[in-house]
């Protein structure tokens, strides 16, 4: 295994690494911007790198859909095929298949599925069979298959899941080619059970990974739940290991998640956000549809950087009004942004030891809207 | 009247020049990107600039609509509104008001109109009217509302259009405030009738505009109808002022138009073809959603320098195919990228003296394809 990681110190349990890959380094704690279908949607390459993004993620299922493994195998890889030449974590595809799949049979070899994409024509995915689409991608690092439960869930069925995600990964593992600046993580399961999710670290780090992803939490558990759970699962995972919680979050949730040890998340919600009117501010989020926008010469944020604001929330509201591309573009490029600054502070913050005021002033800011 | 205008040199009919506004000059021939409600649509001012364009029209009819000319006033002007920072033409309204409303009544005051955007309520625009509001716009070249009629038209039609033209002309002119580095232009009508297209010629030249369009073409009539009247039209207008070609149009339209002394173009057609999976090249369109596309790894112009040419046709058949906004926004740009070089290298040609040349090449390559 060769995907290097480098933890450059520590603020009580927040961490502050670099992830070398074959595309470059990325600074931990990171936020990846999802890249669904080999696009971070409604903006270019040029401008994703622009709000300070140093990795991406792409998501398996859909570009298995489409255009396929092979083809983007044919154009030399997701980095040329997309132009995006960082680094790309891609996921295993179970998500989506449990997510957005009709008729889904999980199976000891894998998961049988009908796609909403080509509607009827039944695919059949397995650990090996992910790994080796990731191959075809050439993702600098690999997620395992795995099957994420909803919570809650009964204590038997967690107990089985646990157990399945463990000899997932063993075939994951197994299929998976190493080769210098790649990786593969596997993904700690037990939904919200103790024992269970320390049961699951201890398997999967017997192994042996590049990384590991705490999987199974921000499916609509309450967020005390999910820190909880974190918690718990940090200290049975190695340190010299980037640590990754998968689909999360709000801003808050990303620093409650860094205080307890995490280093790597990914999240549509800024740039989801972005195509619905939505902005992230250091005061809380707006909804840029508002009338009261209407008149305002004000900059979204102004202590904000990206192209948006040098434009007023006038302009935006009128875009978004008029259901112009640009309103998406803009807000989704200043959502961005606003997420790698929060991550950059974090950074910071976390070099200088003062983590913890620093997540406290944050949270005081974007929760007292005036 | 102080929109300066400097002819640098003439090739047959074919002139080179320079429009001097507050707002910084543009060479001409000059190709406009149409930025209909304060943007170019699915492009950020910086992509727009990125292609060459260095003058923008902005739609009166809809900026009036949303979000309303005190409003883009009030935010200090379309310029600042929007960010775009160069020169900016805008239309009267009219054309709009004839293609996009509804219950149209043509008076000798103005025309009364419901429109599609805020349905049912009644608008009245006169020619005074539409000034006021491009001066609320802080447009550096009005234009003067005018009674666009579709061809063919009786004679006797065409004749009564031509008088009321020329007196809401009169009217425009002394409802603008003159400035430096602003200015307003006439527009000619007479559909196809020479001596009614001389005759508006006579009588707007007669007013004193700081620039003339040929207005009442391209909708719908042959090319040779149009580049007829253009050849009928130009002889009569100054040339120490610029002639401007409205709604026009395909890479060999403006071409023709060019030869027969035309210096400023504006079109939907790059953008909207963006946004509908087709891509203008050197050797003609392609229809990017076309499954040929699929595994193509060749640019969509191997001549073309702009950001989509860095990436395979495979890669926006996949965005197009998935529906992705970026698909859009690369062809748009890459449309206007071909049109903005298509007009320097017509500009390169009037100055070195071989314009009928180049004309002939760039036909031989676009119509032959290989």
């Amino acid at each position: 295994m060769s995907l290097k990681f480098d933890l450059i110190t520590t603020d009580g349990n927040a961490r502050r690494g670099t992830v070398h890959t074959a595309h470059g380094d990325f600074q931990t704690p990171a936020f990846m911007a999802v890249g669904t279908a080999a696009t971070v949607k409604a903006l270019t390459m040029d401008q994703v790198a622009a709000t300070g993004t140093q990795v991406i993620l792409g998501n398996t299922y859909h570009l298995m859909m489409r255009p396929g493994g092979e083809l983007v195998e044919q154009m030399g890889g997701l980095h040329k095929f997309s132009g995006w030449h960082g680094p790309i974590l891609t996921d295993s595809g179970g998500f989506q298949v449990m997510s957005l799949s009709s008729l889904t049979k999980m199976k000891e070899e894998g998961v049988e599925f009908t796609s909403h994409i080509d509607g009827g024509i039944k695919h059949f995915l397995t650990p090996e069979k992910s790994v080796q689409i990731q191959h075809q991608l050439d993702s600098n690092i690999t997620m395992v298959l795995d099957e994420c439960l909803h919570l809650p869930a009964p204590r038997e069925k967690v107990e089985k899941n646990v157990e399945m995600v463990t000899r997932w990964a063993k075939r994951s593992r197994e299929a998976f080619v190493d080769r210098d600046g790649y990786g593969i993580f596997g993904i700690v399961q037990g939904a919200d059970f103790k024992d269970l999710r320390e049961k699951s670290a201890h398997e999967l780090t017997e192994i042996g990974f590049d990384g590991y992803a705490v999987g199974g939490l921000a499916v609509g558990e309450p967020q005390d739940v999910m820190f909880d759970m974190i918690a718990h699962t940090t200290p049975f995972l190695p340190t010299d290991k980037p640590r990754y919680l998968m689909g999360v979050g709000t801003p808050l949730d990303i620093l409650g998640a860094v205080e307890r040890g995490i280093d790597m998340f990914d999240c549509v919600m800024p740039t989801r956000a972005g195509r619905t009117a939505q902005a992230f501010t250091r005061h809380g989020t707006l909804n840029l549809r508002n009338a009261k926008h209407r008149d305002d010469s004000a900059p979204l944020d102004d202590k904000c950087g990206c192209p948006a604001c040098k434009l007023s929330r006038a302009y935006i509201h009128h875009l978004t009004k008029c259901n112009e591309i640009l309103g998406a573009t803009l807000l989704t490029q200043h959502n961005l942004w606003f997420y790698q600054d929060l991550m950059r502070d974090v950074r910071t913050a976390i070099e200088q030891g003062r983590f913890a005021e620093f997540k406290k002033e944050f949270i005081e800011n974007y929760t007292n809207k005036d």
